[in-house]
């Protein structure tokens, strides 16, 4: 997997200033616990209020954590006077979202001077024991000139 | 377009029902708002909680509304002993989710046996003139001989 | 649908010279039949080297058209001295490749200053009666102060 | 990595028979290097026939190879009275496609009953350095009781 060097040495406070301005993360509940150059993992604890139909995670709600957890990845490795918006991405649901914890991990693919690529692989913990349950593959424009305030 | 002919005369009733245990549509706030058969609307009225870091819909949130949408204009089209799974989907973010209102409507652009295919259209509400802001594919899967409860 | 106007009034020229310069359509033997400010139609006639093992167009060879038709569709809109490379596509199969030609047209959904994102359907025509076999979301990026050739 | 069992004991002469009649990979000179269960790799050397309008290999023909890779992955671990189809994929091009041999590494991501996903890495190889290229997502569809012949 390649390396990458940060071109903001604050990419951490940035990305977990950012982060905590998605209202929608604390709406769901969910946690930056890891950040490193060209990563970022994100947990949600399972709540009711996340579901969809069967009781489980709702995908929409998989697709939401990841598509945060992708957009922090590449973030991390933007220039100072930047900002971050979502391009697309693809989801493909693999096992029902059937667990106590979901967790997003990100890692860039490919960082360009304006487009990223990152692939995030979504998880449920259940009764202490991981599975898959969604995988992205998304694409990110960095803002250049534009704060992320 | 394609007519579609619903297989289940009570599809209407059956997608409420559903809507209504998808537990995620009531902490976001979205409403069904049209049903025809192979045709869905959902609403969601904006409210800060559900933002970004810059304070516009959360992509992910609206990746969340457009693939109920999706799903449940899928669903107006299988049979009576089935459920209904999202395989996977694909969104394009077109422009920023600033508006009062997210409108997603979706229709059916493939109805097969196991899978169909659809297509969704999001688009936000501000002043009263409506800006599509993202558009996705999404594929469904149909689970024959599982009831949806 | 939107209407856009062209930036370079020799877009069509441009399209066509640079079509002329990708071998591989004349490998497949793909024709440029139509163009218009952000749309393109490109037609594929059937013949056996261009299957897959059931003896109908590969879907593979079915994205290529239409990725070279998504991307023309975006160049017609882009500046003179620019150039179009293709981001990422996504590609629903909807029916089998079965048919005597292939159409695929494409158009512009949206038309920014770096991506632009289009749609593009592919249809087979079997005894004079066309058939939907593929739909794709695609997004493109503007290569500034980089000429096509 | 899932390790998988193929059901089909004769799965690798299969593939390669489905491989044979696919006509597209004879166009384009393809040539089918490894298979394992779920796994399958194919190589494609240049020739200016394959190329875009810049003279790499065409984004669609890289599709294409990735597509038959993938769909081989997957027909791997299908059962002996079955066929396979592609139900839909997802490509971001990384790279330019600029080199003398392109190869597309396919792995199954997911192994279902109806549906099996796959993910594939497509890298071009120039002065005997791999670059990746482009990578994909790819949902796959098993057709029972269908003979692929």
């Amino acid at each position: 997997m390649a390396e990458f060097q940060p071109k903001n040495p604050a990419y951490a406070e940035r990305v977990r200033a950012s982060f905590d301005r998605q209202k929608a993360m604390s709406l769901l509940g969910a946690n930056l616990v890891r950040l490193a150059p060209g990563e970022c993992e994100i947990h949600l604890p399972f709540k009711p209020e996340l579901t969809q139909q069967h009781g489980y995670f709702h995908g929409g709600i998989i697709g939401t954590i990841a598509d945060s957890a992708g957009g922090y990845a590449g973030f991390t490795l933007m220039p100072e006077d930047s900002s971050v918006l979502t391009v697309e991405y693809k989801m493909n649901l693999l096992a029902p979202g059937d667990g106590d914890l979901l967790i997003a991990r990100a890692r860039v693919l490919k960082s360009g001077r304006t487009l990223v690529v990152t692939q995030v692989d979504a998880a449920v913990v259940k009764g202490g024991r991981e599975t898959l349950c969604a995988t992205l593959l998304q694409t990110l424009i960095t803002m250049h000139g534009r704060s992320d305030l």
